[in-house]
């Protein structure tokens, strides 16, 4: 810690945002330089003892290192290249883009800077997700022959919310994909989808209430998601590898350790974590320690623009199959390119 | 246990046939009359003090009451034809036939006596798959939304024994489908099924090592099936149904209650059991005494010749899909006729 | 199994006599020679097709092999005598007397025959408290140095059992005193007790609703056991034993495999198996099994008449330490003599 | 967050010290004023951009609000004096003093200031453990009968530790003696302890290398106590509150919520957190949060200058019941008094 801190500005004012203005101002290593953008950025600035700025001038100063974009979905690709083309290191909450082409561009204008960009791919930082992708790496189970995740959420998002995300497989099964391709080795060959619908609401705005995808991959190994969006029991984000060596599993964290045992309903562990905020939040902290050492130089990023465009891609192609109810071949990617050097690979 | 004992036969001498001779010895309400057909036939009959005679000679004699199916695959469906015929009961073995045309021809032939014939889905007998369908029934977790059944087997069959299998879906799969079946409301629109490619011993035999298959239910409710002929860690049969107002899951059962701790593996539980014998003993006890109550008249078939007719037009329709790469639309069947009668509900 | 079928009678028609009489029936190397003693012994044999007979003619006729002593327990001990001195091979229902001098007498009128009797500890013949012991004489967890037992029934026994049962050490404890001498290596040196009044029934019967027992070993190992006398969430029958190298735990047995989840209540596991009767289903088989080995001279006692002594000395050590307030010594035993010879070992 | 920040000391540079550091330079409502005493007081203070200063500085500068003492334990009840007298807030590491006349004497010093001293008995800050009292309060398992508290290090502290410790029973199982308190009603009457005598460096020194010790309380209900100097399976702290409605437990903390299963040990959970450290940090954020709200006048102490002495009453009752090897009574402590207010209790 003998470097000086990394001055970090937080473009957006909603959820994600102040979850990233608390991070920076508590992590060692950096400083909340500056909140830019959004009704909120005034009082949050504030908040945190620190100033609000125009989105521009952020992208601008000298003295700020590092930005954390988390502005609204269709200004993501923008301010990527915009923040680039200022020097700072960024990370950008997900998607890049909802569109494929979109994101094709920003890459192409970020060019060789693309190794000061991470995309906030949050389960990639979550403690245990990425034990088990370090554990697969270490050859504990063998090559995945079958991954299961299961992602739901526990009640669907107000519904003003749905016509603009992009539909539950860019909006929620992203992350899913994302996972996907953070523990089965090579490519992928196809994907099939289905989709539930037992959410008449969530239907008539042309979404689905969940949807369950098969991945096959090239080297035959099976990938199987589950997504809803309504789950009685709270937020469940599962997942388990298996391979001819064993298995490797992510069960739910709960609130507190305490296990309550009487006559009507015995061995009564606590509930779930509620939120995307409790569960993942030493994600999050470790989101930006990752974005203060790639601004130091120290570390490529942990998940790329390559990365955020291919789990666009096979959310794609999940879509299509979802409607054709056809099998859809999946786009090759930059995969082995981006996969974490040797030497920052110890940390995951 | 008022009434006299039910004499029943076993027809065959493997391996099903053995665990079902043991527990009619040991049923209250049985006795083990006699063993038929095999060549192993009379050593099983003495090692429990019955005699053995020839299957034909089971079907006819009056002094036997019912008899058990577990001779091979292709002579099920003319044993349970000449067993009804001479007046039995019937448990059969799954798959009724591997063919649905003589499936059919077999339930056509068995006419009015259907409900004497209980096919042996054994999963149904569980008494923890059961207690799922009760609190189901119960309205518990209300309708299921999402359905997951994991089925892996510990190891590949011997590979002589895959080529007349009829094949994973057929095979193996047949008995998820059934608790597809089992447990979600309504009929089944279509399904989706992807085969894993991991072993190259059952692909050259033409077979798979492992399957996902999507069932899109009319209801807009989803299931979903994983199988897979290895399993490292072993036999592993767990379920979750989902719906609006909980979940409800089976997990694996271990084999004794201990739990270690140490330096390198902190909280072992015991391993899996390992393997069906163990897993369904409790099962394969119920359906002894099931077949006792349905030749008593006391109940009518938890699984029927029409279950067992469903779930083999469902796995046909799996593989179809694996093989075509498209959405396969399922076919409409009795499960609607073949719910338990409510008086018999109460047990199940 | 070439071996003829031992003859077993058993003695008592109460509900001990009933588990032992239905386990003998379906024991592969059994059969239920006779029910004698008790009101209901003609019901019971004939529930299992089998005779009623006096209790004298039980132990003199030479066609009966062995016997199973479920008498009340003032009777065991002269049972046991009459039983060996008929030739007959015994499996005891603890305690073997209230009385130490009784005890001791039984020993002394049984004499040589003393490996033909086994007192019906059920926990050492439960697969898991036996897994336990198995792997600590494997060595796995070093010598153990705390071991905590953890015995609470769902509810009080009926008042009227009490003034008879020679109060919770000697009718509760006993078992868990002998589940220590079980699993920890040398001599006790002393026993330290508490008594829980928190149920004025039991408190005027000159009883207690619970204890705590802390027994210090000669070798500086402490050993802990917990009673109570009711438990809202049903038997809880656990063990926890640590050493230099990890824990072997033994947790409760659950009715079936399934859990829920729910929005009140996440994570609830099926309810404890409620009694004994369940608990130690396999327990009640094993002891058959157990006392059929020792008839056939094949086993030397898993639990002799040497530990029902020495558990007994214990219970009315921790008495006097309850009532007196202070450390009292405890008393050598022959627990070194008794321990299983290396062959039968391998079973334990 | 509209009030000021509190400007807070730490007292000593040792671990405890540099944990609190830490937690005050994160917290919304606090800041590092300063870190006084040790030879790594500068060290720490710029490790957090603070200052560091004389201990007697800290406690008299008008711009310091509270102190954190976390100096060797002989100086603590005197701190605590000098603090208050600097009209400062007081959060003091545990013991207040291991001699009961100095603990006495620092309460008489102290006044009526008590409820600016909060004793750091950090398990009354763990979300569990909270959550526990909080449900016992709320009635839920009614009264507790039976209180069963393991404390169990992963390894002895250095040898060189052990003579000014305190021993065991006041050094160690103070907090679990606190807790004992925390979630039983009404006074206890009398104690009973045993040690355990496994570890003969800690033998030589006077120490015992575990104990276990039995509270008996007024109202008949018993707590039992486990404590080891050091457990293979890693740091160990559990706790089973049993009433006649139920039993609420705490379980261990594991690292992360991965499980792996294999061939040789199923369902691995993964290891306990290992040190104090990381199982309380959230304790430790918590206690500096009420050390805020205490400053500010919101809070009376969670857990006060009477909680530590009784504590320490009942430390030393234990330590001379395990010497004399009787039950020794013990003494009526504060208790009511020092229940959290009901305001406050809404928090705990």
């Amino acid at each position: 810690m003998s470097s000086r801190k990394v001055r970090i500005a937080v473009i957006g004012s909603g959820k994600m945002a102040t979850i990233h203005a608390g991070n920076i101002s508590r992590s060692p290593g950096a400083c909340l330089a500056a909140v830019a953008g959004g009704s909120g950025a005034a009082a949050l600035a504030t908040a945190y003892g620190s100033t609000s700025m125009d989105v521009h001038e952020a992208f601008e100063r000298p003295d700020i290192d590092a930005v954390v974009i988390a502005s609204p979905n269709r200004f993501h690709a923008e301010h990527i290249v915009q923040a680039v083309a200022g020097g700072k290191a960024v990370l950008v909450e997900k998607p890049v883009d909802l569109d494929l082409e979109r994101v094709d561009g920003c890459i192409a204008a970020v060019g060789d800077s693309i190794d000061r960009v991470v995309v906030a791919f949050n389960r990639r930082f979550d403690p245990s997700f990425a034990a088990v992708r370090r554990r697969v790496l270490a050859g504990e189970i063998g090559d995945v022959e079958q991954l299961l995740i299961i992602s739901r959420d526990p009640a669907p998002p107000p519904l003003e919310y749905v016509p603009g995300s992009g539909g539950l497989f860019r909006d929620m099964m992203i992350h899913d994909l994302d996972m996907a391709r953070f523990l089965v080795a090579g490519e992928f060959a196809s994907v099939q989808a289905s989709i539930q619908q037992t959410n008449p609401e969530l239907t008539a705005l042309g979404d689905a209430s969940g949807a369950v995808v098969t991945l096959a991959a090239a080297n035959g190994a099976l990938v199987t998601i589950l997504n809803s969006r309504s789950n009685a029991s709270g937020y469940d984000q599962r997942l388990e590898a298996a391979g001819p060596l064993g298995t490797l599993a992510v069960t739910n964290a709960t609130g507190t350790l305490v296990r309550g045992s009487c006559r009507d309903g015995t061995n009564a562990g606590d509930s779930f974590v509620p939120h995307y905020g409790d569960r993942y939040e030493a994600a999050y902290r470790e989101e930006i320690e990752h974005l203060v050492s790639v601004a130091r130089g120290g570390e490529k990023p942990i998940a790329s623009l390559h990365d955020g465009r291919a789990a666009l891609a096979l959310a794609l192609a999940a879509a299509e199959s979802a409607a054709a109810g056809t099998r859809v071949p999946t786009p090759a990617d930059h995969r082995f390119l981006t996969l974490p050097a040797p030497h920052s690979d110890a940390r995951y």
